[in-house]
């Protein structure tokens, strides 16, 4: 988890980047096209990107590293960015938000993927006239590819519709990956599920808590891009054409069904604990049982063994000729009756 | 479970069935009425089904079967429907919702039945001027021969009033469907309830837990129907008659109840679940009590049959004459003192 | 509880009764009254009934039975209700819910009683210009003799005011109904409070879930009963006198109180659960520290006693003159240490 | 807990004292005064007191007793106060609650104090044009000497401000209680925190189980208090001066931080059962292994200890040398090797 | 914890300070600032400090210790701040709370830290024209000193805007502290979790209580925090600035993401619960079957050795040759049948 507490005491609107370190160069990949065109290069300096900046078409311009905010600054300043928004932009532990500037609105996302642990990794996405800015840590990248491949071979609507729809696919591609997390949980779950159903140990108990974790830290980051997405379908922003607010209701539904899919699975969890627990509690009975019929059964009968391997010199029953024979007969009638109590009680 | 990830990465508004993979044809179903007149007939093709549509009447086109995206969209383009609603249509794992675009609206629900597990088939119901068209899963059919029955008869209220009266006959037929499931249900749970109450076992609660997931999932189906209707009878849509608002309002009064029978059940469960684990709890110590009075009574007694059975030279207890009767006498009354302290424990 | 599933299938607005089989005459109770006149007779035949009906009075007309559908819709015709509501009445699984239909208004509630076991009666009340037909099922009748005397005397202002004020009246009394089987299940819970304090049971246990299950029951009868009644206020409906308004907001209060009351016994009940699950289990400590103690303090002096019954011929110890005499030394030496140290552990 | 039941079926309106029975005088207290004169006397006997009651001045009416309605209704009567209001004075069972007659405001709620039970007593207080009537159960009363020494020292802005301010700080006295019982609350919480950490016994749990049911009455009768005053700070009475809302807003605030505090204590008090649980779950597993590990540790010697004690004829081993001494060594390793082996698993 | 009984029956305003008992000076601080000049001075009389005021500055006037009432009622009356206010100031148990007196606006919340224990310092904070006053607890001082260097350093925007964006700051750092509590406790429970998961103990137990606890009351100042801030939002003042907004609504945002972590926290606590129940319940089983096998597999033999051991005269199979070696063999056949049922129901 990024780390909270280091940015404390600075000024609000201080660009502090509390993410992993890194080093390495920021790469930004600049497209720009409209209906007939379409034009597409990788920088690593954005003076040079932005000199390939062309009116007339609509740009996007995807920033991969938050890890040198005096990148972020430079295009913040260039496009008019408010402090506060460049700070939530390289501050990698932001709530998902929407904010609406007047000249430019910016939703904060997380983009998960899972791979036995959720990771999260921020996206930010400024939306101005005719340009989208996204910027995202490296490792969450490869979701945004089909949206290139789209433009590229103007695949569906997306070269057809403004910036705003640019922004709905970005945020669409990301609320996809939710979809590919949530079905690679379920299938876990179904594999706990039948583990702890078949018989339980501390494996499948600390699998259970580590996916119940899992499970407790999505709902953080999936509750609120349901507000995050309600605030956007709600706002009055020039920048959102109407006509897209079809598509915001229906990127809100599918969050609406991955929360549904997320509550879902942390009631199967806690049925799936009690069962481990239920089952536990069982085969504790089923070993008490065993010991309390091997105890019940063979301590009487020990005694009595006991009783004529005494030495006292006058204990007539060892004199008898079958007294052995008879004491042979008891011990077995007790072991007998016991037994058929036992079946009785149905502990056997 | 339909799979939700495969469409993943698809531009928004592609057609992706994601149901159960099958081959066989589309059943088309057309039925036009009017109070006077009635005509009913199965197709395979559609041009051939829409050949038969005749003005003045209304019209309920039936199509039971997703699996062929392209024959849904033939039909979207026909009575201009988004692409979105199309894509909603045969992506068969759509959160109940209802949505209004002007010239129609559609609902998307879930027919559920209920076989020892909880099944639920897609339905979606568009409603534009005249014409009800019915996209279903092929096993979800036969809620609705009870309404083509009533069609062809002339029964009831459906053929003197309008299409939104069909489609509220279709959705009324869809949520009695789930009192039959509920039914069940109920049904079933008196029966475990009676199980455990009776000696709880592994199968019962491993049934206890099934119908819990079940009961979940159920649900997850349940709780957006009424957001679904509700959205409906709150919309401003000129194709529902505003006589037929007392209807959907019966629907969602009825949608309430299965809500709160729901709810009764899941309470009802996990007091189950609580009778379960005190009677195993209950069981776990009348076992430990067996296991504590028998070897309470006779280990003590053991110890002394074992202290005369001690081999030393000079024990003078060994000589009397009556040192093995007085033996016997004290581990009797050993015996009998225990019995009578547990005895006034109440552990006998 | 009440078959849901039977009338499935039907069209909507079809009277189908779902309570128990029955096939007396239904008694036909017709009151009408005005702050000087009073007439009262009961009747078996609906016509005749009407017949007595005389303007300028205030007419109550109690209908006691609802397995005669075709008699509820003769009713309904002749006052022009609504077939929805018809259905409703004669329907006895309704969720209590009020209706305006402009001519009339309609409130559906039921009797609750509580006889170890919550019945609960399904009424209708509808509220027409000077006329309130009530329409019950034959067993939750008693509840408006009170009322009756009460007309019957001129005692209360009930024949100084209008039909809405009967109305109110008569779901007064049905509210009064739940005060009495809640007090009653009062003393029910403190009664296994008790019991399960002084030392539980299986059959406190099963009590305990049975007043669980009744009070889920109970729950979801009265959650609704408040939504009724406020909707009741809230209506802009001419048949209430907004003079009756303060009658309605005190029944509001008395729902209010109820449902206050059902939630503390929920606690309360949870908590009797929890303090008998923690009894059991220091029930389950306490066995355990006597079979620990007794099994601990005899099985390492048996042992002893066991090597001295060893037949060695070479065991120097039994030729000894004292050595019987130590190892009893030896012996209450550890029974009595090991005394102490369970002592010291306070587990005696 | 005063009978809810007892009002059954009598007219809305009717006086019914349901509290405990009395049979002793009922004082009434009257306190009149303005910013120079003040005025105290106490009564027994209403019209007395009422001969007494001057123009120019505010009137401070305190009644304490409740048992003798037909006073309540004199008053009534007099102050045209509607019978619902008098039925709710002396019915003291209420839920607190707010009204507005528009000549009159009443304010119903109750006094609690903590006496390792709390008590609640009704008080009712009746704001009409520069007249405050308060109704008090007879025990509850204390709380208000301190407004009495204001108003007789004219200490703070009591004397100087309206009726309305007089109702406020009777209402603030009410609220005052609270504190001083969730104090006491508070301090025992603590106490049985350390009991049950220290070592939890039948007793704590019991104690746990007290306070916890006093903690669901206490949310019953705190909870209703804040809409009651919310209810006034929103009402549009004309009795109420609007520069006093800043004081029911200060009281509205008091009472939201004793509902926090309140559920503060409901989490506390369930930790507290958790740590009750695990704390005697760990002593079961303490006693467990005390067991386990005597008779691991002697059963096996034992039984070698046995199988040398038998008697047969042709048993080489008896005949040696050193077979006594060899049995011993054999028995010491094994004893000492399960010491270690229970010492490396840590149970010792 | 502040007591919150003590102030009780006193009129509402007066001042009583309910913290810890102090009798050291208090320290006042004024600070002065514009664009261009600052000053700043430590007082430890009022009078001396309110010399230094200057007309056109912007003054920061922060008292740290609220032990002298008298002291804050100089300064209430000086700015005309409203007893209820001065009384929340210095009864340091206030809720956090925003409100608005017109010349005046006031925000009283808690400064938190966390050093094994939540800490909670109360802090006030008014905003009048041109001036801010803090009134703080001394202990929770230095979170203030990074604005004092930022003021003196004019770093950021904090010297170039108005005394409703000092108050912002002031806020923002006070926040910041919850952030930094908040990180450490996620530290212990990520530490907790470890040692819960490698082995449970009582201490684990404790400490776990401990932080749940701590978990509770940290969760109860926070919640009001967002109330608080977003009564500020929504407050129609003209002291702050509608440019000011934006940075009370990122305030906003930083409290909802601390609600979010504390109540993930509380889902994780609740979590290490379960396991380290289940944990200790494992153990438990282990133990149990540990003592079932070795009594399981010793009992029957020692039986039989104690068969042999008794001293009958009749005992024909002690007076065979192979007697001994076959009881042998039987014994140990015994016991190897065990050993192999046991190894089957993966006991071993």
């Amino acid at each position: 988890m990024a780390s909270v507490a280091e940015n404390i005491g600075a000024p609000p609107g201080t660009l502090f980047y509390n993410g992993e370190e890194r080093t390495d160069r920021i790469k930004i990949t600049l497209i720009e096209y409209n209906e007939s065109d379409f034009f597409e290069q990788e920088f690593y300096d954005l003076s040079d990107c932005l000199s390939h900046v062309k009116p007339n078409m609509i740009k996007w311009i995807n920033v991969e590293g938050l890890h040198k905010p005096e990148l972020v600054e430079k295009i913040g300043k260039i496009y008019n960015i408010h402090p506060l928004t460049m700070e939530d932009i390289v501050h990698v532990d932001q709530r998902p938000k929407f904010e609406d500037y007047e000249h430019y609105v910016v939703a904060i996302m997380k983009m998960i993927s899972y791979d036995n642990k959720v990771n999260a990794e921020q996206l930010a996405v400024i939306l101005c006239e005719n340009t989208v800015i996204s910027f995202q840590e490296p490792d969450g990248g490869d979701a945004f590819d089909i949206i290139r491949t789209r433009l590229r071979q103007s695949k569906g609507r997306v070269r057809k519709l403004g910036a705003d729809y640019l922004a709905y696919a970005l945020m669409d591609a990301v609320v996809d990956c939710y979809f590919t997390a949530i079905e690679k949980i379920g299938d876990k779950i179904e594999e706990i599920e039948e583990d702890i159903i078949d018989g339980s140990d501390k494996k499948s108990l600390l699998e259970l808590y580590h996916l119940k974790r899992e499970m407790i830290y999505l709902r953080k980051q999936v509750w609120p891009m349901r507000d995050m997405i309600n605030n956007m379908v709600r706002s009055e922003t020039i920048l959102i054409n109407p006509t897209s607010d079809i598509y915001l209701r229906d990127l809100s539904d599918h969050v609406t069904r991955i929360i549904d899919t997320v509550e879902t699975y942390r009631d199967l969890l806690s049925g799936i604990m009690d069962i481990y627990l239920s089952t536990n509690a069982n085969k504790m009975n089923e070993v008490m049982k065993v010991l309390t019929i091997m105890s019940s059964i063979f301590i009487p009968v020990t005694f009595i063994a006991g009783v004529y391997g005494m030495n006292f010199d006058n204990m007539p029953e060892l004199r008898t000729q079958n007294g052995y024979f008879i004491t042979w007969g008891i011990m077995l009638a007790i072991i007998i009756g016991l037994l058929i109590y036992f079946k009785r009680k149905k502990w056997m």
